[in-house]
């Protein structure tokens, strides 16, 4: 062989090694993982990958810091099923399951017992790593190959790979035992079932990423919403540590509510087991299962806005191997998915999806209308959110129709907030259907007042009524859903389907309902007034009615909004999800 | 040609042989005919296809096992759709059209006139036998090799096709008129629309397997249930059968129900003319045009939930092609479809799905509640399922979910039997509004009662009132959905979106309801009572509520749900769906 | 070379030409541009592109055919983001971005500014125009030679392109400027945001189909329309002229219907700028963000229906890339699309959608469901239908199911009208809850009555009572609903989940209501009535109610549904959607 022929063979590897290297460090500045974060953790930005891991792991296992039953612990039991749901404080390996095997004789005995998540494995990244190495640098996914090294990097900083050895694989035994574990393992001793820290040791970054949702889901004095939440970091102890579901007797009912408030304890909720494709994580439907429904409908807004219709019909086109930064552009995306706009942050993607948030699902959480209208806060998100409509639409559309999206839900809050100052003044006044006669109180730790979260998933008797949930459905539902509706440019979702139509409804009966409990209320009482014209007794509630136009009417820009803190507040502790 | 190269080329073909008459074997074997059947029929399970056919086809055209008008003929007449729904019962040949024509002039003639349906064979495998036959052992499809000869071991045993003849084609004529049939036929005379019993000439073993449903659809002593029901197999019957079907106005309405109601009579609703593709019936939006909707969202449930959206983002890279035995290994699937689950049965596939049916969808069905907490039934059947969960799942986790499953319903059944006794009660009290003064009876064979089915599809007056519509749907729409969610492993499905959410504010409406009507009614009564103070004469009515508290906090884990059977015993006839 | 392989390389050229010509001719001839168009704007059929541009846009930009913000202009301001719904009316140039630039400058900058849409841009055709003039005949695409060929006659026409000049691109800078620009632009002076009529110049044919459904949405005398609407070429003029829309104080929720009423003004609606890809415009999803929700829930039935499973399960190995006119044969579709059905009429393609159109979705505008049941009109559309059908179906068949979908559509109507009667009675009784005391009258134009349009979106007070909003919704979501259903085939679509089940539970909630609302009053009556025993009393109401059952039994063939005009009279405006 001559020598020229040979170096032009070689040419391509070098490029290749020179490429990699340079990718390499790209690779790595492409988390984005915020100062915020470090602040948090006391952690220097440098620090090694062990630095790192080891404060984040020591704040995620904290009880003190939202780890494990929360503080209504001594009100609920686990079920046999919430070990997979929170693992760490409740499962134990099987005691009926005597195995002792090492990395070869779990794929072999799991491909009949189990043959499903096996040949789930075995189509993974995890379980051809070769695959990855062998990329080259003209393949979409070749940015892969330096993740790949970061990942080793990770695991020889926490002593976990020799300096010079390469990670063969990532099989059973690595994520349910211990990763690069050589020995074998015993089921009824060393299983364990993974939680988001096992996935950390290998996907640091990405953890870190996810982790600062709690150093960055900050809000403006005033706004009744705690620090770091709500969030995906801490989202479990939002579940438990809503009253109702902590008191509610029905256990199994409960536990579906964690289905989805688990992604504190996990990372399968996005990144299924055990294919953990990158494919499905990148897609919209990944994030259906829990953002959707009565409460929260933004998959259903998205698929039906004009994004959604696009991904619908043309997605099928869209390269799903680049990364989610290069989509729009090398990706042929002609729309955004959820990934693109809510894991996106001043151009750069993460796993950071609250540094944008503004209203926050909820708009009557008290303050947060009033922080949205104006704060140094909101321009600044509002700033973030402009970066990210202008990958594809000019900044003055983008800022039209933002402003549209905050005043319709300002339009939305104000109708909500008459219609539950109706239902407050009939509860004040004791008018409510069996209010002093069959009104038992809920369970611990929740307390009695009227349009109450607890309502919605307990009920005995006369509590609540139903004018009480109208009013508490407007707020809990339908005023989301005009936000979600408007914020993902879905126009049935904030005027008829979902939203403006139904919150008019509601308003309308509770409307009804006031009349009539007041008038059968004036009926009953002693003859000296019952004796009056029924026309003459209804008048006597008629000037409340009117200065509640007036004041309706006066509403406009100002948006004076301090009423709706009072008829929400007492639900501040679950509204944190 | 030297003889080596040629016994070299004749190699694949000999393997190939030896292959295809092992994989007919195994494609026989892989029938799955449940022994009830051939018990059911009185056929040895090694009888000829003739035998089979004919047991099978006699019990298919009895009208005294399910076949035609059922029951309730007298009662309505069928509209010119009809003729479509149940062509045994209905179709005659145009009198329009006079063409006598043979095999190809079918072809050629609709191919102006509907052309739609012609393209469709076109790229069936009907129209393209010579395809199959062509298939390479290496291909996933060369199952279908065996099927093929299946077939026409079938049409041999039936007289159909000769001993050495193979099957060309399967043409218009061969369904519409006579299955390789080679004269000319006339439109006004013998044109036929296909029944299940036309397609079962050729797929005899998937045709017995769907009349198993008949079967192996049994019940514990209790259940208010009838054999063989509901299923596939008898799914018309429980149709026309239903009063309110055959006694409502509104036929072009009710015929609305027999679109869906007709898998009995054809095989259509899953293998859609003119293409039977087998891609798309082992898809799961296949079963959601008819499981879908308010009283069954199972389609909404399952593309909601994990699996559904692994399917949704990943399932284009799937290989449909694979039979669904092999799905989940060779298939590359990464989740379960309907058909993984429902068509499955320890360990083998087949068109009864029924075989795993335990709660059935409607957990309000007398005795079905207690047949599910403690029974053999219920463990053989539970049993069943966890095989089905193993095949992705451990044990544990499998058994976990289903308890889950189980409770999660039972808690709904609780909260839904405690607020239909509510309702209940203003019925006896008659205190429902209009009650005595305008309630008209239904139309026969309905009879009137409170919280029948035949109030979701029939109205006049005030029969039904408000309250007990309330009460119906829960147990008629929201506690199966309730139960479907929590199957199918949708969050929203089981606490908020469809269904405990909703069940609570059914509950809360009707509490509601009950003590407006009861304190109007202690208003109106003689000076006596109603010149009692308000509070006082509420009272009165207190303690029957203290009791009925009393009582539910006593359910627990003893599951005494003898009441409920009582509520629901009058839609017996209809719920066998 | 020699002169043989020379012509023979030249064969397929000259071929192709021919072939040009043809298809050139032939793609002329295959805009579906009806008669009714050419007499509607007074221009002959064979007239030049710029005579019929011309005319179009003349009458395009009328505002008393159409344009701009209605007669109700005075009452309504504008929002920021307006100016993207109807350029039009109110869009100017940013004031902010003063660059002058070239062709080339526009997309070198917006690269970096906006690269989302320049990277949709360069997958376009627009930006491909060389890619069309390179297809050879055996590609399905060929036709777009064709189309291409035509937009130069159609620019050659106006004046835009040189006689022998070929148009190069159509970039950013054609669209947002004018087409075929050599000069720079100024941002600030010359920027525009294309109407239709922009699009018109190269989309000739096309916007001719479109705007001709002023022409043909034509009603029989009695039905309660206005010639042309409801249809996609005056869609903002329906929107702009509904009261409630033009009254309402919620601008930014307003805005929400004009979210979709814009086709009138834009063709991005369907064709999705940057890309406007045709694959996307063909698909169903396309029309879903409009076609879909409570009040005209199209994409839904669609999608649930067989023909929608169909699409789901096998589409995506349909080519999408064939024309509408080739999907069924070519394109291997073995079900329609919306676009198969509604853009079809007598076998030919076009963006007329309102051809056939009968029931128009709302079956409650009077007169409508006379004209439907009989006259020339109905019959003729329904023969256009049944050729719709047939390019599947069989005629019987295709008649038996239209009848089905009339006769349903008509037990409904009846069904809501007699719960409507029972509405307004209450309301001219004055019994509606508030009625005298506390019913603020609608913010102009709108007048208050029963059972408006306006009280779904808007309400104060006891306006709108919730026994109204019941009636209401019946007519204007329930009703719509139930044919849609049928219309699209979907089961559960017109039985039980969305329609007749609701329907029924409305009528039975208005009952209720209207028995609840009379005992009262009747209570509330002076001493000598009161003190009747309450069954005496309510006996009073009792005829009335005989005289509605006996009409309602009366109703059957005879349709005779004057009365439901009446109820529906007030919203003619509206209706016209």
């Amino acid at each position: 062989m001559h020598l020229r022929p040979c170096l032009a063979r070689l040419q391509p590897l070098v490029l290749g090694l020179v490429f990699l290297f340079l990718a390499g460090i790209a690779g790595g500045a492409a988390a984005d993982i915020p100062k915020e974060l470090y602040e948090g953790i006391g952690v220097r930005s440098d620090a090694s990958p062990k630095l790192l891991y080891e404060a984040l792991v020591k704040r995620y296992r904290d009880p003190a810091q939202g780890a494990g039953k929360g503080k209504y612990a001594d009100l609920w039991q686990p079920i046999p099923f919430s070990k997979y749901f929170d693992p760490h404080s409740f499962y134990a390996p099987p005691s009926t399951v005597s195995e002792v095997a090492g990395r070869a004789d779990c794929v072999e005995c799991h491909l009949k017992e189990t043959p499903g998540w096996v040949h789930q494995w075995k189509q993974s990244a995890h379980a051809n790593l070769g695959r990855i190495r062998a990329l080259e640098p003209s393949d979409v996914r070749f940015y892969q190959k330096a993740k790949l090294e970061e990942v080793e990097r990770n695991l020889r900083s926490l002593g976990k790979l020799g300096a010079n050895e390469a990670l063969r694989e990532v099989g059973c035994i690595d994520c349910h035992v211990d990763v690069n574990l050589a020995r074998k393992a015993d089921h009824r001793k060393d299983l364990r079932m993974p939680t988001a820290e096992v996935c950390a040791a290998c996907h640091l970054s990405e953890f870190a990423e996810r982790e600062s949702e709690r150093d960055t889901a900050v809000w403006p004095k005033g706004v009744e919403r705690t620090k770091g939440r709500p969030s995906h970091a801490l989202d479990y102890q939002d579940n438990v540590e809503t009253g109702i579901w902590a008191g509610m007797p029905q256990r199994e009912i409960a536990e579906g509510c964690t289905a989805c408030h688990m992604n504190q304890n996990k990372c399968d909720t996005c990144h299924t087991r055990h294919s953990f494709s990158l494919v499905e994580a990148r897609k919209p439907e990944a994030c259906g299962t829990c953002h959707s429904g009565i409460d929260h409908n933004n998959i259903e807004n998205y698929l039906s806005s004009k994004h959604g219709v696009n991904y619908l019909t043309l997605g099928s086109s869209w390269n799903w191997n680049v990364p989610l930064k290069d989509g729009l552009t090398k990706g042929g995306q002609t729309a955004p998915t959820c990934q693109t706009c809510h894991m996106e942050f001043n151009g750069k993607y993460g796993h950071n999806v609250v540094r944008k948030v503004r209203w926050a699902n909820y708009p009557m959480v008290p303050g947060i209308a009033e922080a949205v209208v104006d704060s140094d806060w909101s321009r600044q998100r509002l700033g973030a959110w402009v970066k990210t409509c202008t990958q594809c639409h000019s900044e003055r559309f983008a800022r039209a129709y933002l402003e549209l999206m905050d005043k319709a839900t300002l339009q939305g809050v104000q109708k909500v907030k008459e219609a539950q100052a109706v239902v407050q003044k009939l509860y004040d006044d004791g008018l409510l259907p069996g209010q002093k006669t069959n009104r038992p109180a809920p369970p611990a730790p929740e307390k009695d007042a009227p349009m109450e979260f607890f309502q919605l998933m307990w009920s005995k008797g006369n509590n609540p009524t139903a004018v009480e949930l109208e009013g508490k459905v407007l707020a809990e539902n339908l005023l989301p859903k005009l936000f979600v509706g408007v914020a993902h440019v879905n126009p049935g979702g904030w005027t008829y389907t979902e939203s403006w139509e139904q919150i008019n409804a509601g308003y309308s009966r509770i409307m009804d309902y006031d009349t009539q409990l007041r008038e059968r209320a004036a009926a009953a009482k002693p003859r000296s007034t019952s004796s009056l014209p029924e026309r003459t007794l209804l008048a006597l509630f008629a000037p409340q009615r009117d200065e509640r136009d007036l004041w309706a009417a006066g509403f406009g820009g100002a948006m004076l909004l301090g009423g709706a803190a009072l008829l929400w507040r007492s639900r501040r502790g679950r509204r944190d999800v």
